[in-house]
């Protein structure tokens, strides 16, 4: 992923250029779990499995934003950054994205109480999102911002997945898509911001492979969520004490 | 896997029967990849994909048991735990278990940098492991003593992976294998510590409860770098970045 940097710095475009390219080989829209999802070939356990599993990511990402927060000495970008907690926390009148998500698990005859416990959430999901978490803490500030730019290549998967699964599943309604239809509005929104962010403070050599490396990280993340539930729900090789669709 | 307690807490011996419980439902040894492995069903690029991810797991040992004395208070604790670093990391002549680790991914013929630089290692593994690191750095100190006992289920797997990749790999030999021999004394030893430390200080419910938690989540970070291996290397599903065999 390093490859288009050499000895000299890029410039904002050239850096711009390249974290874009990371998308096309390593988003993980390109996981075949996607196209079970999206192609509507997966049994509503299967689907059960997917949505339980994720909510450990939603349910992470208000502490990810929070930490990040949290070791940010500049008060411009805490501003910015306040109404990622809130799209998901909620704020007001709004319960935000994660009781949206809680939505689409109760629509997928989930227990509230079971999925929002994490207990048959797989090991490897709660390790993924908990290297996130970890990373977002301990990394440079830059490159905790630039962990975020998976969000560039969100829209697109979003969409699929609000046609395919509307079109593909009967347990599936417009109720339990609303997570994604609200994404589809934040998400551009949020990665314009940390783009230009990274754009502007990734200078030398050191800092542009920084942030190539986070968000290459992140797809990883991303990734390795996808293949646990491949092996775990679709090849059928569910590790002790998960969940077991009925 | 809290089944055993209910609302008093357990006498000593009922909790080291409750731990030792956790091995045959969830230990390692139990996974399908051992059996592969140990059954010489594996090629050698398979194996060099065990031992290069295996070494991410080997190489943070000696920073897990570092992170754990760097908050213990109790010298003794200090002093009976420092020998976990010099057995991986090495002390006088000898140069330690990572080192033995090394001269079996020499003799599998990976490059020695490349093993160390862990770019080749499935993220999967990397989440894993760190997830145990920071489960040692930021538990209780009897839960991250706790997180050890899988060492009580070690020596058997070790046999049989002696026995079985000696007799069923011509690549394999008594040099490479130098790695298990010894962790087949230096395993018990710890274990019996660690074990005895649990039985004298998880007195409450609650520690017990932590205790079993504690060896229930390393089952499982065990477990999972297994799922990643066989979904990866016998299931064909590669993630973008990660070692392919030749």
């Amino acid at each position: 992923m390093n490859r288009p940097i050499a000895s000299e710095p890029l410039s904002p475009e050239a850096l711009e250029a390249a974290l874009r390219a990371v998308g096309p080989e390593r988003y993980h829209d390109l996981h075949p779990f996607h196209d079970l999802l999206h192609g509507g070939k997966l049994t509503k356990g299967q689907v059960q499995a997917w949505a339980l599993n994720r909510y450990v990511y939603q349910a992470a990402i208000p502490r990810k934003d929070a930490s990040l927060m949290g070791r940010c000495d500049d008060r411009e970008l805490r501003r910015e950054w306040l109404h990622r907690i809130t799209d998901h926390d909620g704020f007001g009148e709004d319960k935000g994205g994660v009781e949206r998500w809680l939505i689409l698990t109760d629509g997928l005859g989930l227990d509230r109480d079971y999925v929002v416990s994490q207990e048959g959430a797989l090991p490897a999901t709660k390790f993924a999102v908990e290297a996130y978490v970890h990373f977002v803490r301990e990394k440079p500030l830059l490159e905790a911002v630039a962990s975020s730019l998976t969000e560039l290549f969100a829209p697109s998967i979003h969409r699929q997945r609000i046609a395919g699964m509307l079109a593909n599943y009967d347990f599936i309604d417009e109720r339990v898509v609303a997570y994604f239809r609200r994404r589809l509005d934040q998400a551009p929104k949020d990665a314009d911001f940390a783009l230009d962010y990274v754009k502007r403070n990734a200078r030398t050599v050191a800092e542009q492979k920084g942030a190539l490396a986070a968000l290459t990280f992140k797809t990883e993340v991303l990734w390795a969520q996808l293949d646990a539930l491949h092996h775990a729900y679709v090849c059928g090789a569910i590790p002790p004490g998960a969940f077991r669709p009925e």
